[in-house]
């Protein structure tokens, strides 16, 4: 079967509709949200879905709900013909790419939804409403579609632990799946947001990687200190002449509330943000205790 | 058929399933989400339901979401053996009535769900928090039973105004419908709270729709500004001893915004909330312009 490219929320309906009434008890749906500009760790996404699921559903969609004002909604990247001609490579079934107008309507929409607590620190601290925007995003796509299992890089370390924890608080019957970064061969975690790198930025930008890398390898050899943990990786970070940081962060895996050690019983999220130039960039690394 | 009644989101989902899947296509359902102690109001919204679905659902849970710390949680009047036995009357197929454990979990639920102006005046402006807790609750009711339609009580103005709004922003595939206001003989509006009142309240009370009555009569009879109106209703409601008023506002039907004047093209709304010692009670009258 060849691709199937809507538009409108109606069309994706009924065309679920018919093709899960034909499909009877065979019709788990996989389904991978995106903003587009669609690079090798979406596809590792999409193969994931396509691997475990009867259906294929990806929808492409820049919301503009989670970006704040001073971010960089206007030059997001966009690639809709490149990203078609992959999803039609990997499989999927139907992509949904609506406009904003489809997606808010002629009022805007007026409905949020928040999480507490999980959304304080990390990317949630430096960048207010984005998660309350990706949240009520990913709701609505959750009910146009109803899927059985939804795919999430573990780059946004904190996006999908929201929305684990929203699914769970409202009852939305789907799995959230966390899938592996996927790195260009330098460690540097790809990203749509890598193509605003200049030659000098990208050939600095895998220094975030590396920073984890050698807290991994301290955490490794028995270092339980946070302070230390953080000199570790600061000590490669302030050696980027580019690099402005926004945040390193020891979290606790499951609350996202900060750590001071990392104690046996805890997996603990080590996370950081940095700039180069205005583009800003994130990568994580979980310290997983015994 | 004997009405079932379940405690567990998981037990309601199987049950709904199976349901579905026996009635193949004429599986349309109703649900009435209620907080018990259910009075005519309740039965009319439930007789509706029976009459437009093959599946009735009722769900009886007092939301601590929607309760602020100061309001009347702890007293809120409760009836579960007559609720089931009302229901089972009524012809409901199934009443979903769980512990506050089983609807929000052992770590308390951080997920809300705010709709925006909407929410400003009336109820919104004197419960703070109120329809986030209504919404909240509401729309996770929804995904244990994903209804073709629910039935909301006029009463609640803004309630089912606000659902309506949320719904269509998220795209939940179901249908608000609101129902008629159910009245006393004397014209108090059937609720929970009328069991709080005194014998002098009581006789009181009916104050709040006579002041109604009054704004509409005068408003059939051509007044259109609201200021006018709002003397109408004021010297009714100054002459009761008992009563405190909480507001007596005049809102666009759509919007929910103050409008100053009721011009041809909008339905306004007057809605009213009144203290009769530490009860409150709401009534509402809807002024339809041509």
């Amino acid at each position: 079967m060849s691709l199937i490219v809507f538009h409108t929320i109606a069309d994706c309906k009924a065309w679920l509709s018919e093709e899960r009434a034909q499909k009877e008890g065979k019709s788990d749906t996989g389904f991978v949200p995106t903003m587009g500009y669609l690079h090798e760790g979406h596809a590792s996404l999409i193969q994931k879905a396509r691997a475990e699921n009867d259906i294929v559903v990806v929808s492409i969609f820049v919301n503009p709900l989670q970006f704040g004002p001073s971010e960089d909604l206007d030059r997001y990247p966009r690639s809709l013909k490149q990203d078609l001609a992959l999803c039609e490579t990997l499989g999927v079934d139907l992509v949904f790419a609506p406009s904003v107008y489809e997606m808010y309507g002629e009022t805007p929409i007026m409905t949020r939804i928040h999480v507490d607590q999980l959304g304080e620190y990390l990317c949630g601290a430096s960048r207010p409403g984005h998660f309350d925007g990706v949240c009520t995003v990913v709701a609505k796509l959750f009910q146009i579609f109803a899927p059985t299992k939804a795919y999430f890089g573990k780059k946004d370390a904190q996006q999908w632990r929201i929305l684990r924890r929203m699914v769970a608080d409202l009852s939305i019957d789907v799995s959230i799946i966390p899938c592996p970064i996927v790195r260009e061969n330098d460690g540097l975690a790809k990203s749509s947001r890598n193509v605003y790198l200049t030659a000098e930025q990208r050939r600095e930008a895998p220094a975030l990687q590396q920073a984890l890398q050698q807290v991994l390898r301290r955490f490794q050899e028995g270092e339980r200190n946070v302070d230390k943990l953080r000199d570790v990786a600061m000590d490669r970070l302030n050696a980027v002449p580019g690099l402005r940081l926004d945040y390193l962060s020891f979290v606790d895996d499951e609350t996202l509330t900060k750590v001071m050690t990392v104690d046996e019983h805890h997996t603990v999220l080590c996370a950081v943000a940095a700039y180069f130039g205005s583009t800003r960039l994130i990568d994580n690394q979980e310290l997983v205790g015994l």
